[in-house]
Formats: structure tokens, C-alpha cells, sequence
């Protein structure tokens, strides 16, 4: 990657590994269950996340409704958070595909407030009332945030109490492991469905892989030929995908580089980094300086071969990834520390 | 009515006047637009909340769901009460008709807090957001609570600045007038579509009315056929429905009856009724008492020809209508005074 | 009814026994199933139509997309026919609601052909293909037809072996039994689930009603609450719908007039009746005179106190009820005899 | 491939160029709009087919289904043919994600007759109606038939009298464009939306692309990310794509040699091929020889290294393409010559 891109880790290109096992996997027609490198994704995934099957599907969002559709029938209520991904950053997707309705609780830390879950859960028999069909959760969080197991392990409970299926958000399960160091098994284990990422930090140029019981995703094998996600010699992509996998051990290397990177931006006088948000791969931050603009600013990391987004309301966010190297964060800290003076 | 039936408002009878209007209701067909009572009956509501045009519609549900749909485009997202009768007590419904997706927000007295509305609204063009396609305000609310002009106007006040419309679920609007001493019209003014109920409080034996402007109406019309709410000589209905309208006149009563029962039931040992929350005609209250068995309290009641509910958690609800006279609470309050002596 | 009105026999009104028996009838509130006005037309429609329970819904349309929500899961596919009221008058409900695929047959003649029906069930289990949730059928046809028992019965046995439920339209069941000369449950036992309406022929103001087997209808009495149909004091319609099913016994007096009106029509040079289409209550014919206009002849009529419809690419369609007796088809052919002379 | 597999063209692996090209293509972030190859794949696509934009999607199902969602509105009716691919192997998704009615028309040649084309178009405004909003064709069909430009032109030129959209499932538009030996630009110029297959014939691993307007693409492109199609550096599979379009241009050796197989296959004593049916790159054909048993013919085969379905109700059908070379073509014949005497 010629730029140094601090967007998101959703830029992440295949490495060179990954580029020379597309060229050689062995492939086949999924959609008959002829692909071998396929099958291998799936089953890999399955064993490191402790479920009996897995399936894989185009991206992040796809992940996420094809569980929602599978676990629900139309009418049903879901709970989750109201600044999860499938809420804020699906497009609507879940009204038009599962016919469910939202109900949303607050969720600034990253966690739902098992209290609110357990509120939230319809009880008895009431002609009136929806029927909860299901709870999601999301680890990590798309705000950096890391649930507790404790947490995870709570919303379980009251999810087996009534019978309501759980579907994690994945899209970075690996980096809540990293945090929490733990392996992922110990998170999936408080899930009946996971949507993981290949792309992301883990550099897999495109997909995601849904697990769960055998029952499960039997069903929504055939809701993925339903929503379009059926295609042929993918063992192309789960190539990169299986490769992507092993990349998981190296995620705290980004972890680490983010701390370092917080740390110094925030000596920078008028960069106010939040210190003790800083879990994962991502910072966020503030900048208060006289006569400052951001899309000077913006404008001028562009010139110097970096990428990133102007502020969501105030805050800005830094990505660290596989090509957000020790040494380029050192040049971007140059950059900034000559633009602040 | 030969019950005392303190379940609900919904339970109301038609009065003797509503049944001679039925039976001798000039009718037409109203899918061809001939039905004299009805036209009547939707140019009275217009007239009554200030606005252009007024639809009649099977229920109170059917109102709001019919609303929702004309306002909204598949996949935008709507915001609202998390106690909301749409949400609560509407079984799921907008999520099979509508295809939006719910943001739910608190609303413990009734009332959505502005600033979390003005958070919540999505802005600006970005690819992963869903639209914010309506707002939601319920007054008075299920819970018995009303709104204050000072909250809806601030509401509005978003809405507009976004250009999203607002719906009003008014099932017990004129219940909110009459509490707040206002024309239903300065309420009705910070939404651009009210469903109102001429059941419940009023009295009518089904019906509701949907009022917007001339535009919406007509596109509420075409929806109406496609939900199964077109109906035929339905100016037998309009009929009760008219003399309903009138009836919102005597509401207050109602509410001075709440407030009498709710402060004789408060002086009986063991019950605590929540004198503060009679704003219209509903009493919660809770009950302490060693040996105190909700379902033999229920069961004495029947047996003295008085209709109660279970409590929700522990919370019990009583509802003063047309039916339930001064004479009669007094008659329930001594029948309970010697049940908890 | 001052007019003569025949453009349908939806246009009936209540008859004068109809009123005061509306006026008159107990009620209670039917979503907490007190009704007992309704609970006696649902139980004496059942009794009728051979099934075990029944449901009053708001309209024809509300009972067939009801009655498919109910059989039906999304994105299953129904046999129908093409000029089916479902596929061609009820502006598309089907799609919002049910989410279900509708594979269109040719009916021209009222019937779908086994033989298609055979072919267009989906066998075997393939991953591309939708399931064959239902095969709708409608009697007597909005058209004007009527299928024969052995139709039915062919129909159902290809069901039957299939597994798949079979709904009958039967807006017009009555009139259909009548042109049979058979027993309403002669048609209805090749049934599953049966919409019936209670106004146009039988002259109810409003209403329907759903029947099947209890657990049919205790499913679809959730979902008619999901679509808004639960209504309150509803047992004010229900008293006329239940003298609404005795006029079923005089619906042999429409069709005999309608054989008369389509006769008589026949002999007025310039006007070709389509005699043995004249099944039961409609009189479809087309005009070939020089000069003739379209709507010359309905301004005319109108002044003359006659409602009709312009024609369909020039076919008209004359409809018999009620109130249009021997007497007032004897007028109308005067006039008409005048108009063309 | 290992195997001759003549079950599908849907099978064909990427060639050897194929895979060099996606191990070197320069990728980005195609949510960002960041994948230059991405870009040069779309770009290409619109102009081979004359559009002015153009969409990569994960499938041919995709393709299809976003097109119709980005066509219509809910409870539209869009027409389509009821063996098209759209009705009879998309499982039913059009029911849950577009909310269309579908009106299902005869197409057993592959093509829709204008004439009940022209009949199903709903007219003028009624309340009872849908409105058609698109009517579908597919060239070539899955059935191995390819439409007529005639027949294209005339059905283009109804939609355009009642300005309804059309959308060609163009899955093999260049198998259609070889037989009628024009140009692809000819065929599409009768559409508003096609959606091409860049696998199947063509041997790309996965994907395909709708091309349109660019109001149109540019719809469709939000509509993508709301169905779960976005997907990140995606031009590894555009790069497979851009060699796919090229190989179009042998396509013709596809049809040369199905002709080849078909009639040296009808000499074969019991075997009668279906000649006049082969247009494309099919073979249709029956089995009739006493003691033949399918199984056991499908098992004999799958031990020679050949892959073949099963009959569809007793017709077999024998596809070719890149890897069903006209040696390989010989092979089969001389083991089917063997099993046959």
C-alpha cells in the first residue's frame, strides 16, 4: 500500500502470501459444495470458534442479516444496541430483509446493561406484544469498545432463560480476544451465531464466515442462496481467507501500535487523545487549536501520502492495520507534530 | 353495561344515542367515495384538529400502521417511544408492513427527551446510514402519562429542521386536551398525520380516524385498500363515530372521577396508588399486605360483578370510563375497603 | 336505496331488519374476546361452511391476505389465477405482506386447470427452488363464473398430495352454491381456509369472515391483530352479518333476474348479451350502434336515477341484488329501450 | 479440471491468465470507491453493452434481485415469464426483498409473447390496481433458448408506450449474442437494467455486473450495500472478470461444439436429442432403452471421470464449455457408445 492509510483497517490489500494462494487454491462450484478451499474455511472457522459448522458469505453486513433472517420469523422483536453496526451502519438492511423490529438500548461502553436486556424481553402470552426473537451483541465494538465475559456471560443467561437465540457481531472478534487475551472460543462460546470478518485487520480482500450449530447454518445455507450470496469458485477468496485466519495471531502487534500512537499524538499540543478508550486498533481524538481547520488539515496529510477522514462531529479516528506500520506512525507523528507547531 | 369493567377504556359499549344513529345512518359505498356519514364524519375530525383531510380506518393499530407506511420509504428509520403503543403493543406490526427499522428511545414519562431525538436523527449522506424517515410522538401515552405542548413543539421543531414528518399517535388524544385544558388542535399542530380513536374514552364500538393534509390523505386512501381496511357501507360505524366526537366534551369527568378513586383507594390500608401520576383516567397502584393473593382478589371481584386486570410486575391499573360513575366507584371502593379490613 | 344502482352488488346497503338489529345487539370488547354477537356469527359461520372456528375480519381483501399470511412463510411461492380478485383488485397486498411469490395460472373460464396446477407445484427439494406454500381458488369467480365441484375436487387431491393448503376466495361463495344447487359445505370441504364476505350480495354493511380448522384460526386471529383487524364493540356489525348469511337463501332471486335482465337486455338492438356467461348476478354485454358514446349513456342513465360503470375495453357489466328488483329491471330496460330506438 | 463436468457451465474454474491476473491486480476499497480494477471492470461492462454505468455484484441472483429492487416500489407488479430464472431458481427471494407482486406469463421458447405482454400491463388508475413497475426478460434462457431481437424490440416498445422499466437477466447475454451473431449491444439496447453472469461461460470465479443509467447504478450502488453486496478490495475478482468479458468472444465454440455432441449423441441407438433445441452451449435429450436405469448411468459415468445431473422428469441435459473441449467431447461419446450396446 503506497499510502499510509489511517481511514479504517477496512482498507487493508491481501498481502503477497495471500495474492499467491488465490492463484493456486483448488476450487469448485459452492453452490453444488465442490469447493474444497471452501469447506476447509468453513471447517477452520468452526473449530476455532468452538461451533459444529460454519458458511461463508460476501461481507461484514451480509454476516449479520443472513443470521438475523435465519434465527427469526417476520414480527419478531430483536434487541440490541443503538450504536451497533446493524443499527448505525447497515442501511436499514435488517427492516427489509427479516421484517423485525428493533428495539434498541443504549450501548456507549460497547456492552448492552443486562438489566435493560432482561427489561426488554417480552414476557407471557400477550396478543398485543411482539415475541422477542432474538438479542445481538458486538465485540468489538465498531467504537473500539471490548465487551467483559462477564458481560457476554450475563446476556446469555437471561437469553437461555427465555429461550432467545444470541447473534454476535464478530465483524472483529479477534481483536476482542487480543484485548481480553483470551482465546476466541472463550467469547463465541456465549453465542449461538458469530459473523466474523476476513477483511479488516485481518487483510482478506473480501468475505466473512458465519458459524454456529449444524441445524443453523443448514438453514442459512439456503437463505443465503435467497439473498443473492450463493456463488461459485469462491475457494479464490477462501484462500486469502484461511491465511487471514493465522493473521489473528499478530493482531495485538496493531494493538500495541495504537497505544504508542495515542500516546505520542497526545503529547502534541492541541491533540487531545482519549487515552483510556484505546483497547483495540483504534484511536479516537480531538483536536483544539486556534485557527484550526480540518479540511486544511485533512488536505494536507493527502499531500504528504496520508489518508484520513475528517471528524464524526469533533472527533477525529486513527486506524492502525498490518500497514500502519511502527515506522509509518513515526512519520505521520513528524507530520503532525511540524503542522501543530 | 352490566359489569363495573375497570380493564380498560377499550371495553366501552356504544351508547343508546350511537345505536339509533346506526340504525338510521344515511350509508354508500365508501370505496366509491358515497358514503354521506363518513365524508361527514372525516370533514368533522379534519375540522376539529386543524387539518385538511381525514380517513376513516378499522383501528386504532390499523391508524398507526397506515400512517407509518404513507410516510415512509422501505428501509428508513423511524424513531419513537420504547413504550410506545407501536412498539409495545402493536405486535411487531410495523416491522411486516413497513420494513423500517425501529430506533427506540426512552420515554418513561411519556415523552421523548429533544436532545436524544436530535442525536438519534441520522445526518448528512453517508452510504451505511438508513434514512430517518419519521418521528413518533403518543399522547396521552398508554401509560397514562401526557406529553407537554412545550415537549411536542420541541420535537416538531427538529422534525422540521430535518424535514421528517411527525405522526401522533392520539388514541386518547383529547384524554391529553382535556388534562392539559387545550383544543385539541394545539396539540394536533406539531404533527403532520394523528391517528385518534373513537372507541375507548368515547365510546364509539369501533373506529379510528387517521387527519393530514389533502396529499397524504389521498395516498393514505390507496394504502387503506392494500391493508384490507377498505370497507363498504361503513357509515353505520361513521354514525356512532360522529356522536363519539362529541363526547369528548364530558372526558374530564372522567379524569375528576380517576382523581377521586384514586385518592379513596390510597386512604385504604395496604394499597399505594401513584396519586401523582393521575393525569387522565388511569390509576396504578401497588398493593402490601401479609397474605395478599392477586388471583383471589381478581376472582372476589368477579363474583361482585367488577372487572379487573392482573398486575403488570406488581403494578395494578384501573381505567374510569362513560360506564363507571360515581356511584359505581363508590361501590367498588366499599367492596374493597371490607375485602383488605 | 334511491338509486338503481348497478354497478355492483357491493354498493348494498343494510336492510331495514339489518338496522334494528344493529341497534339492538349485545356487545363486549372483542380483542378480549367478550364479543358475544361475534362469537355467535363466527361459530354459526363455521357451522355452515362445515369447519371448526371462523374470525369476522374488516373486509374481503383483510380476509384472503389474512387468511395467506397465516398459511403461508415468506418467500413461498402460491398458485393463483391471473384474474383472480388476490392477483388483479387487491393492488398488490400480497407482496407487502405475506413476502410471498405469486405464480399466475390462466382462468378465463373462473377455473385454474389441474393439469397447470400439477406442473406448477414445486417438487423435490432444490436448493433454487421456492416452496409451494399454497393454491388459491375463488368462487364464484369475480367474473362472474363459478367452478364445478370436479374442479374443486381435482384441485384439492393434487393439495392434498402435496401437502399444501388450498384457500378459497369465496367473496361470492353463496352465490356460487346457489347456481350449483349444492350445500355451501359441498364447496367448501375442498377448502382449507374460506373468506367469505358478508356485504355485497347478502347486504351487510361491512365485514367478513375467515374459516378453518381451530388451530387455523387461532393463528390467524395473532395475525389480524398484526394487520390492525382487531376491533372492539364489533358484535354491532356481526348482528347484521349474521342476518346477512339467512339472505343467502334468496340469492337464487338475483341470478333468475339477472337471466331476465340479460334476456330482455339481449333483445334491444345494438346490445349483445353474453348469455351463457350469466351465471349468477352479473350481465356482462357489449354496445355496437352507430354514434353510440360511452358516456353519453351513463350521463343519461344517471339522470334517469341509474348508476353504472363505463365499460372495460368496451365490455359493460350490469350487477343484480337486492335492491334492484323485477320491478326496477323493468324500468331500466324502458329506459334503455327508449335511448337506442 | 480434473473432471469433464457437463453439468453446468456455472462449473468452470478460472483459467491459468485468470489467477496470474488476480495475484497482481491493483485493489482498493471498493466501499470507499478506492479499486481501480474495480472501476476499469465497470467502466468496460458499460461500454460492451452501451450503458453509461455499470455495478459489480457478488451474483447472478444479485444482480437480478438488486435490479428489481432498485426498479420498483413496493406492491408494484412487475411481469416475467414463468420459467425465467428470476421465478423458478431464485427460491422465492424476490418475495422478501423487493415486495413485488410477480405476473407470471407463458415462456416456453424463452421469449414472452408482446401480445399477453401488452394484456397484463395494468391500465388508467384504480384503487384496486397494481401498478406494473417492470417486466423482465432473460436471453439466453436457462432453458437454452435465445429471444428474438423482434420480439425484444416489441416488448421494449410497450414499456416504453406505458413508461414501465425493463430488465434483462442477461445471466448469458453473450452465449444469446454469438447465436444471433450480433453485436451485445444490439440485445441490450432493449433494456434499461442487464445483469451478466462474469462466471458460467465466461470462467470467472464469482460475479456479475448490472449496468444501467448512472441514476440508475447510482441507486443501485446504496441498494447494494443495504442487500450485504459492498464488499472491500473486490478487485481481485474484477480482474478475473475483465479477462472474463474477453473470452465472449469464444464463445461460438461453445455452440459449435454442442452441435457436435448433440448429433453424434442422437446417433446413438436409445438416445433421441432434442437438435432444433440446441441454440446455445445445451443439449437436451431422453433416454428410451429397456432396462435403462438413470442412476446407475449417472454412477457409470462419475467412474469414468464424468460429472452429470440427473433428468429433470426424464429430460437430460448435457452443457459445454472451456473445459469440454471437443477431445473430451470424443470421450464421452466413445464411453457412451460402450454403455449403450
Amino acid at each position: 500500500m503506497k499510502f499510509i492509510d489511517l481511514r479504517s483497517d477496512t482498507v487493508t490489500h491481501p498481502t503477497e502470501k495471500m495474492r499467491q494462494l488465490m492463484a493456486s487454491a483448488p476450487v469448485g462450484d459452492d453452490v453444488y459444495g465442490d469447493d474444497e478451499t471452501v469447506i476447509k474455511l468453513e471447517e477452520e472457522t468452526a473449530r476455532i470458534l468452538g461451533k459444529e459448522a460454519a458458511l461463508f458469505v460476501p461481507s461484514g453486513v451480509f454476516g449479520n442479516q443472513l443470521s438475523i433472517l435465519t434465527h427469526t420469523e417476520r414480527t419478531n422483536e430483536i434487541i440490541l444496541g443503538e450504536n451497533s453496526h446493524i443499527i448505525a451502519h447497515e442501511a436499514g438492511s435488517v427492516a427489509l430483509i427479516s421484517n423485525v423490529q428493533t428495539r434498541t438500548l443504549k450501548d456507549d461502553l460497547g456492552e448492552l446493561d443486562p438489566k435493560e436486556v432482561q427489561k426488554a424481553v417480552r414476557k407471557g402470552e400477550d396478543i398485543h406484544f411482539p415475541k422477542t426473537g432474538l438479542i445481538c451483541v458486538e465485540t468489538a465494538h465498531s467504537t473500539g469498545n471490548v465487551a467483559s465475559l462477564e458481560n457476554l456471560k450475563s446476556i446469555s443467561e437471561i437469553a437461555k432463560a427465555y429461550e432467545i437465540p444470541v447473534h454476535l457481531d464478530g465483524a472483529r472478534l479477534f481483536n476482542a480476544a487480543a484485548h481480553l487475551k483470551v482465546d476466541a472460543k472463550e467469547i463465541a462460546q456465549y453465542a449461538d451465531s458469530i459473523s466474523l470478518c476476513l477483511s479488516k485487520g485481518l487483510c482478506a480482500p473480501v468475505g466473512s464466515v458465519v458459524s454456529g450449530s449444524k441445524e443453523f447454518i443448514a438453514k442459512a445455507r439456503k437463505n443465503r442462496k435467497i439473498l443473492g450470496g450463493g456463488m461459485r469458485q469462491v475457494g479464490i477468496l477462501a484462500a486469502a481467507g484461511l491465511e487471514a485466519l493465522d493473521m489473528r495471531h499478530r493482531l495485538n502487534e496493531d494493538h500495541e501500535n495504537a497505544r504508542y500512537f495515542g500516546e505520542e499524538l497526545h503529547k502534541i499540543p492541541g491533540i487531545s487523545v482519549r487515552l483510556d478508550e484505546i483497547k483495540i486498533n483504534m484511536i479516537f481524538f480531538t483536536i483544539d487549536k486556534e485557527g484550526f481547520q480540518e479540511s486544511d488539515l485533512v488536505a494536507h496529510m493527502k499531500e504528504h501520502g496520508i489518508l484520513m477522514n475528517g471528524s464524526d462531529e469533533g472527533v477525529f479516528r486513527f486506524v492502525t492495520h498490518y500497514y500502519v506500520t511502527r515506522e509509518r506512525i513515526n512519520q505521520v507523528l513528524q507530520i503532525l507534530r511540524e503542522y501543530f507547531q
